[in-house]
């Protein structure tokens, strides 16, 4: 049974990693892959001098980024193979600046429909090993054939 | 008059430029300040390699970020000298993929109040002239003291 | 053509009217169709003490339900007959008090696909014959078979 | 302690449901308070003939309406007495009819800034004792001085 479910997971792991090393976005930025479950995905995210705003913290286009791939990831474990998701839609609201020794995404499936998946995000930033929240997602997906 | 107005017209470029300017993620993702107006400000974004998802399209947070700019800028055109902006919320509906010669964000000031100032924004993409709605946004931006 | 115009028009008023007043919540808050057009309706409603918030003005419930209606039936006549469209999600940004004579929420249609229709709405208050802005909105219909 | 606790509680309790008695739509949707903790409260609400939509199902604006309520309410729970909230924006993601027994809403805290408190909620219909997911809100909440 283990195996079997190592075995699944590795394989969602691979197929989200595929799409997500697709991403140049996510490269440029500083975005990794870290955890692949059915119905979520977590997207750890380094800050990089290139993705600043103008007060030194992270652009909120950051936080969006990994947030809104988080969720969009979540979705995709829960589809049948030979299938993408698009973002239709994104809610973000920012909690507070995003500064630390890193960000981390986690996204959730809320209702995988048939046309539309809802979905969620958190991103925190973790300094010393303490979190704090920075964004929260709210948003719809559509799957897409490729 | 017009003097005078070119004149204003011309501190309020220069104010929003210099903001413009440190944010290094405008600049990683090739997007540059092309009009600034009292209550409106338009951004444009090249097509980068860097900033491409899975299908070859710009990632939806580049168009999140010019959008997002875009309006926060707008919102800054109308402020008291000595404040910056800061997104508190913002939601993005995704109409077509972001593909073309170049992209085109225009913000706009909804309600200018003191605590709160709501925005909209458009992002279009440009291909030989013709424009295709990629994105609207709708959200809130917050003042700051420097 | 005028004729026709006339026709079609009334044809599309008929359509959505029906609809309309199969919805009860519509009459309990006062609220009645205006105007029907192409990719945009309007929906005027009254301020009943029965739809009040405890500040004595109208609910923001109430700038929810005439604007997402007004969106709503925006992409309705947009649509084949035969289909009805249901409400995905739906951003509200509140402006100012829901105080005047009467509130006018008016709808429009920002993109028409064929699995989403992108919409927008506005929500104004009227006294004296002076709107005043009290909501926006933005957000997504899917059309249903009925 | 406990009997502080309950002290408190029953408090928190009272001063919500002075501002929940007071709005009449509220009432008019067959909504009641059935829950208040600190940082967190529930709203239920009756299927009433009164807020159908077109098919038969309660209008999402009822679910709109208790779930911005309970929202509301729970960042009422984390402010100082003699202060009231008002919604600046919501956004609710609907994912499936409202239809059963009765709707249940429940607010939660996200972040209580001393400006802007930010809400997320949960809309659920119940049905012979079980559960189904309606709706989910995000948003931002402001307080005001009475």
């Amino acid at each position: 049974m283990e195996e079997n479910d190592t075995s699944a997971s590795s394989v969602m792991f691979q197929r989200v990693s595929e799409s997500f090393d697709k991403q140049a976005l996510m490269k440029s930025i500083g975005a990794s892959l870290v955890d692949v479950r059915e119905g979520s995905v977590s997207i750890r995210c380094m800050f990089l001098d290139e993705t600043k705003q103008q007060h030194g913290f992270a652009h909120a286009a950051v936080a969006f980024a990994i947030g809104d791939s988080a969720a969009g990831y979540s979705a995709l474990t829960m589809m049948e193979p030979g299938h993408e998701v698009l973002t239709s839609e994104m809610k973000i609201n920012l909690l507070s600046p995003a500064i630390g020794d890193y960000l981390m995404a986690t996204g959730e499936v809320v209702k995988a429909g048939r046309k539309l998946i809802i979905v969620r995000a958190t991103v925190v930033a973790v300094t010393d090993g303490q979190e704090k929240d920075v964004a929260i997602l709210q948003g719809t997906m559509v799957p897409v054939t490729r």
